[in-house]
């Protein structure tokens, strides 16, 4: 047997249980965070997005979301039909659909935040020895490297860029948002 | 706000999208590489685990193949109606069912790998750039000890062991199953 194609089977096995496995655990953990606000996993990724980029489009949304776009459009019309955002078209773009969160959407989007209790999220409290011994957390320099592969070098970047508004924006809620000290 | 706790957010949140962008990429790739074999993506993990580890048991598919219980029973049920894997229990442990795959069951299996085409692999042409650079596969160490903590030790540990029992079985079948060159 061709050994290269041995071990590009036997590699890409290894990638696909260890990617699982920290999905599944990352999922589990989501959902449980998000159960007593009547939303699934996708909902609430879509009320994160855009609250991160006010205004994204349908397509911002699957692109960041990691989602179909047809998965981005439902469940943002659920999210509609509850009056939790708003669908608009830009004057200089009919082709694309854009949606705003409405404030009810705001306030429920920092209410779960409010709730995010690391202490429950277990990719995060496996990352502590980690960050204990270098004293900052990891950056996963291989994966990211790898996901720049799949997925583009704008989406790495512009997801880093939005980390860093999501940052500033929660610093600018002070106050406003407070999170679960728990 | 609390400054451990909105970096913990943020980190869960990379952690989120990245571990689901990865395993998206995975999943996609899989489900297409098995789709000729009329098999889902858990039917076909069931048949690599029993492959593996010959009369793995319905607790060590679900552990190993990273899924509940109950989808481990009802996916190898619908491979034991089809024929491809035999229910059985052992004489000094009753409560516990362990799978063997039938000589269909093994054909199909290796039919399948027969078929693996690494170029359609996203997530391991992705890493063949660091491969080049650094003459080895990337070890993903921070990335190995977060699940570690999530699944524990053994997963890790059995996990090795198995993909090693794998590479040799894959050694020893030589001549018998040819991967594809292409």
């Amino acid at each position: 047997m061709n050994h290269v194609l041995k071990d590009s089977v036997m590699y890409s096995y290894k990638m696909a249980v260890l990617s699982k496995a920290l999905w599944k655990s990352v999922e589990r953990d989501w959902q449980a965070w998000i159960k007593p606000f009547d939303l699934n996993l996708n909902e609430h990724h879509i009320l994160w997005i855009a609250y991160q980029s006010d205004g994204a489009s349908i397509s911002d949304i699957a692109t960041h979301g990691v989602m179909h776009v047809s998965t981005a459009f439902n469940f943002s019309k659920k999210l509609e039909s509850r009056g939790l955002l708003t669908f608009s078209k830009k004057e200089e773009d009919k082709r694309n659909t854009y949606i705003c969160l409405t404030s009810a959407g705001k306030a429920l989007f920092c209410e779960t935040m409010s709730h995010f209790n690391e202490k429950t999220y277990n990719v995060y409290q496996g990352t502590l020895p980690i960050k204990e011994l270098y004293g900052k957390f990891p950056e996963f320099s291989e994966l990211i490297s790898v996901l720049r592969h799949l997925y583009g070098n704008d989406f790495i970047d512009q997801f880093d860029h939005q980390l860093l508004n999501f940052t500033n924006e929660l610093e600018e809620t002070e106050g406003k948002l407070s999170l679960n000290p728990n």
